[in-house]
């Protein structure tokens, strides 16, 4: 096995999709920590560009190559190292997982990610109870959607089937903010259920942010 | 082959990857259009959440199958009808091209579609040249790191190697867009370089907005 390298941020969301993902195939890899607050943000620095062009994180080196976005690093590994696998086998059903992934991981996160909160407050003077009503407003209007979604599916302890997928991988760490961002979780049954659920599981519990060696934050 | 329906609407950037893929493939199917501004957004009804529960555009239909996220919908195909292929075949290219198309779809397009800028205006009241600053923001911030990338990957033509793949579904629709709302696309010549030779064939141009039969605006 080659050696694989992870640049990653505690906080980071994508970057817990990529640790959890790490720890359910069972691969070794050693973490690089770049500081998204710290010298005006690491990943900006020219050596990190040089690792990843667009400057976020994460990014995952498997020996020389590097492999960027968290959901390409999750599909390169599921490739890559089949087994345990986080997309069913059936054409169809692995559509329904992506599809549920992609809902997170497009239409919640990139709308309350740190550059977006960065932009709201210092281009548009956006104060704090209007920004946290951004981050509350599109965390609603996702996970409504998202329940919707999982009550079609009717799974019954993950998002897709009797076992972790892909979109358990990025509904966790989603779930992970809205409770950091006090979100009110009460309407969404379903999601709590497969937070609770995951969140007894090794693998997702040693990615999560305060278990990193990088936390820097009083939980 | 089985019966194909696309809910569409002639601007979605999302709906306009899609159709370039069924193209590309190959793939006849049948269009219904969902008008996001008409009715208070068509993609709203109840009729409409029965087939998405999300309430977005694109989803496909195929037979009794309903997929959902232009992505998931885009794999989907490409598992199904496998040729001509939308992703190289060796591991590690394959992740480069899956991680250019979500460097767009997840890191430009969500910031500026249509939900999102009436937030903006409605909820923040953000006045329309603030309006406008934002989206430039985000497409220059996107497309300059994805020239960066287009540089580091060296292809002449596409965004990778010598044909159409996934990334090029992505980044000309988010091109189109770019136009549309008049950023300067100056200093992006490898990412022009690609629209202009995409543009020329046929796949992407019966795909692109003013092509489509709900089209109600005068280019």
């Amino acid at each position: 096995m080659q050696a694989l390298t992870l640049y990653t941020y505690f906080r980071s969301s994508a970057a817990f999709r990529v640790r959890i993902a790490l720890n359910f195939k069972g691969l070794a890899y050693e973490s690089k920590y770049i500081h998204l607050l710290k010298d005006g943000g690491q990943e900006k620095s020219a050596e990190y560009e040089q690792i990843n062009p667009q400057k976020l994180i994460p990014s995952l080196a498997d020996s020389d190559q590097v492999i960027t976005q968290s959901l390409a690093i999750i599909e390169y590994l599921e490739e890559k190292y089949p087994q345990p696998s986080l997309l069913p086998e059936e054409l169809d059903a692995r559509a329904q997982v992506r599809a549920l992934a992609l809902s997170i991981i497009c239409d919640i996160h990139p709308l309350n990610n740190l550059r977006v909160l960065q932009y709201l407050d210092k281009t548009l003077s956006v104060d704090e109870n209007n920004q946290k009503n951004w981050i509350q407003h599109w965390v609603i209007e996702g996970f409504t959607a998202f329940e919707r979604q999982l009550k079609k599916i009717d799974s019954p302890n993950y998002c897709f089937g009797n076992r972790v997928s892909l979109a358990d991988l990025c509904l966790i760490p989603q779930v992970y903010n809205a409770k950091r961002f006090t979100c009110d979780m009460n309407s969404y049954p379903r999601i709590n259920r497969i937070y609770q659920q995951c969140m007894e599981q090794p693998e997702f519990v040693i990615a999560s942010p305060e278990q990193q060696a990088d936390c820097d934050i009083n939980h």
